[in-house]
């Protein structure tokens, strides 16, 4: 489907992150043309002026004809009828997280791409990271010994989204790490969430739950904090690992030490109850690549050689569970099974879109604009 | 009831927490004579080398005659038995943190203190530091806007108790900060907590729900983290605040900074739907007295006036409360009502107890250890 | 000169700083195209992937009739022949720091440009820098007090240059970071200076000494330095202030403290000999642009306006003074009189530069390459 | 001459730094009694509240029957004259640093120490932390590759003193660091310093010139900074170190990264010039015992065994050397080697001493304080 030349690849909003990918892509060998997709004309104005061989379109109707993959980078609520337009004409499609905004879309997408035979990722950036790779291997190697739980924290002044909350925009990224790194997907999920300064969520923490390895997982994501954090820590019996994506140098720090419980001392309460150890501290040394260069030339590899992606649909669609499920908890102030949400539709009435989403969506123009 | 030269201290249990009571006795004007009551003679001695004038009693029941009151640094199980005790003597008595390790326990004591006509205060350091006091300022004077949430963490590799588990042994710091700043105590609690290196929860999750003000406030505590965190974040419309324990220049910094829903423009999803505000941060001088320090000598001034202390039983009985409905919510999985533990006497078969606790107390006898 | 569309701008030079221009320059509306002057194919090559309206030339002379200015990105020997052939043709020239390797030679430069009538103009990107504006507006208002002292310090594992050292390539910045807050150029000069891993210094030292306001500074510049630093500190009698470049949040620093002679006790030593005062830190809120993006739409202004700009050939010798007096005091292990350096054409045979530079330059070809 | 049950240790001068004396000899099994010595009553009374067994003397003839050693932790000025009477009567002498204010004073108390054979050591704590023997080791097992240079900084808003400028109060530090680490003395010195909040210098640059091996080491101290820095870099060419001792987990960070001379590519100056090597960050972990506990058991290991301690004086001389050597450099703006210091009685007029040092000094009696 592509052309001699290479990949013609349009992207879809071109707010923040969308022309983060214009970027990227013009670093990309086997990407022959760039196409911008925006109905904003000043956006696509302003990027042609330092890309003067852009393409630009109004809408993805316009577009389709002269493209062969596109990437979505427009408001969660828009993901779904984006993307299936773009898979009913053939084309590939990479949507940034979240996938969709409920698990049904996810699967309708999923099934559509499946039918089709086109290519469906989902962009979960971190999967594409080198220190996140470097955790994983941690973990499978079993470097940290037993793995007793993880702990992430997404905190900023952060970008409100117009039609999703900070779980369906801040914690898909978790997710994503949290799933990759351990190799597996939560049992289930508990959530508290507030909102302050908006209608939407705008704070939240989640708890996850894994059954093989048998690990629960903290997340803590807001919108609404004076700091920026971007952190994991893994706490294994051997070794504890810090993951801080804000630091240029030390990224990742391996702290050798650790605590188990002494030798039984009968009832002598005046005794420690556990014997610490301490080591050294280390910071490996990471290669970084930029993960959207990675990212967007993997998509682009599998459009061209047919590969499977990483981070295909059904990938996109576990994050999508376990941000419906974690929905559900906090509505419900209960723990929530993530079965609860593979058999339905539409387990929940999304109390996390605001109305205007749905009024945009259901005259059939594509919003388009910034996300992260 | 104190002789003509000051005050007689006995501080029972001489562990990492009772020798810096010692310690700060000894700057104490209005202390006479301190005595170290610990069964294990090996503390006494070390102790003595360095303060040879302190006198040494295997067991409160040798001290109470020497003593006008006591302060009780043993772990948390043996609270209860050791403060009756000293009460029914007529000793007036400072409790470490937590008063009890139920609130039927607390009431108990409470009671009897009020019977016998003795000061009952509990140790919460954190009520007697400067940059608490400044945070509830600020709160009180409503400098932050509107406050929107806390959020604490209290996270280190740390001393694993015997009897009790992190919850019971660092979360009473929190809550009782989080009670003082706001001037409330929250009406409803949820917990997540999980145990990985001991049979005892090393690490917890709290949410605590206020009324008025309507505040949400999230607490973490871990004894399995890799770095030490001592932080209190609270969030405002107009300003937002870190106070970070372990910076020993900039304790507190105020973040005037926040955002705002921008004015409806419709549904048009491509606009950012808040405005942002930045401004400077402002890191007040704090004069910083060591405050246990402030607490220790507020204890001698209560007993030797009469006055009533700024954290007495009922302010102890608060913070247990919220412990036991956290422990209860991680039980059960549910959000738990303050008043659910109110009427009861003991809501909970203490899980956190291990059992050697129990054997201990049945036989009467003191045990005597460290405190954190 | 310039075509009615706008300004022809060409980079000499598309190393690493060169490129940066080159992306800056696209977003100035008073720029009409944007050549890119490099011997090297590839170089030019990739920029045109991303920019492909970039005009590319091998070497200035052919791009001169293309061009209304020139951007001279190229090694700090090769900015003399470059800058005096564009000034011979009439254009006008920026060149990045520092403006030439001696003395003499700038002279020259702007001598030419003030017979041929163009701009010369030097790229000292910290005087286009908001922090370094509120440092020189908190001087000259007199915030801090008395001035007692400047220090910087701009240390890394760096990028080492062919054809200077560390002095020439480093500190032209605190140099004229300096000269711009104090508003003035110093009298004299001392230096310290080594070479560990290169035949050129790699680690140096400078001392300052201005008389109106009367003050030292030092400045202290290293490649070989395992954790990149970029500092300058401010101390006066009421305030001191700490500029951290690094740092994305609280750049500036104000520490409201300071120290003072207590009044005279007599001969007693064991009095404390001065009284201290300690106060908030406050961090402004600095509104940053790219100091780049503001230099090179200052220099498109005076090219188009005909205005003199802030960074001149007179403000560039000036640095180039204090530097090839750093250099004299080095190799002499004295102080050094600026005025030693005024009077005459070349001070110095030129120790700096090593042996290729001077080849090089004698075959009349422009070598291009990096600059920082 | 000590008596039966142990070392009879007084201290001289019991301000900041004489009271750790105190509180650390409490805790040596082979220290009897300790006995303060300073003439003002209020330090004495406050002491023995904490430490109830002191005895105390208002000056050193009062003491001297009564102790077998004494730590002279009184201003500089005074050391001299303390010591020498100590000495005289058979006393063993530890001194802190620095050992004299100029080098004869010091060569005249160690021929003292040597005539009457009683021990004279000097107090450099750093060659008694084990981060410290952690750097002397790796530049003793070439664990740097070839080493390149060493760089201190010691800055604070700091305790001014008296009676002498920072060069003789903060740069001991640094010196005997270096001394140590390297295992040798330097040949000769440069030195930058300036007075601004006192008469005394308050801020100084050191430069050591060490011959084998051939090192520069750079020295940067401040009593007028607005941030607290104890900091050392060793740059080698294998690896480079920090060593910041105001870090409670990671004081020693090893970054095994290093940067060497390209293969020479001709003459095109658009090669960069050198190849970067990157590599992990290791943090070792140390077992840290308070260096002036080690250090003042070591002293009494040194009386009670004849050992000849690690820093005595000879040790305490070398160090004076420099700082009078770096006294001169700063006085007549040129490097001055350290043989000029070493054959002279008193080379300079010793312009770092206040007037009031010598009318103290002339009436017999020992003025006492505080020394850091």
């Amino acid at each position: 489907m592509t052309n001699a030349t290479g990949l013609r690849v349009g992207v879809v909003g071109c707010g923040y992150w969308g022309s983060k990918h214009i970027r990227v892509l013009h670093s990309l060998e086997s990407v022959a043309t760039i196409a911008v997709i925006d109905p904003n004309p000043d956006r696509a104005l302003q990027l042609s002026r330092n890309y003067p061989a852009l393409e630009a379109y109004k809408n993805l109707d316009e577009a389709l004809p002269h493209v062969d993959a596109v990437i979505i980078a427009t408001p969660p609520s828009t993901h779904k009828p984006l993307a299936l337009k773009a898979i009913a004409a053939g084309r590939h499609v990479m949507v940034e997280k979240p996938l969709a905004t409920n698990a049904a879309d996810a699967r309708e997408m999923i099934a559509a791409a499946e039918a089709r035979g086109v290519v469906l990722m989902v962009g979960h950036t971190f999967e594409y990271h080198s220190a996140v790779w470097q955790l994983r291997e941690m973990v499978q190697k079993r470097e940290l010994g037993d793995l007793y739980y993880l702990d992430t924290a997404r905190l900023n002044l952060g970008l409100y989204q117009n039609d999703c909350n900070v779980l369906f925009d801040l914690a898909p990224h978790d997710v994503s790490i949290l799933n990759f790194v351990l190799g597996a997907t939560p049992v289930s999920v508990q959530c508290w969430s507030s909102h302050h300064a908006h209608q939407l969520e705008d704070v939240g923490y989640l708890r996850l739950h894994y059954k093989d390895p048998d690990i629960t997982a903290n997340v803590h994501v807001s919108w609404l904090d004076p700091c920026k954090v971007r952190r994991v820590t893994m706490v294994g019996s051997q070794k504890m690992v810090i993951f801080n994506d804000l630091e240029s140098e030390e990224r990742i720090k391996i702290h050798d030490k650790g605590v188990s419980q002494a030798p039984q001392l009968g009832e002598d309460l005046t005794q420690p109850p556990m014997s610490y150890r301490y080591g050294d501290v280390v910071s490996p040394h990471l290669v970084m690549n930029e993960p959207l260069l990675v990212e967007d030339e993997h998509f682009a590899d599998c459009v061209l050689s047919g590969m499977v992606p990483l981070t295909g649909g059904a990938n996109g669609l576990a994050v999508v569970e376990v941000l419906e499920a974690a929905q559900l908890s906090a509505a419900q102030g209960r723990e929530v099974l993530l079965e609860e949400v593979r058999g339905s539709k539409v387990v929940l009435a999304e109390p996390a879109m605001a109305p205007q989403a749905t009024a945009v969506l259901s005259n059939g123009s594509a919003p388009i604009g910034d996300l992260r």
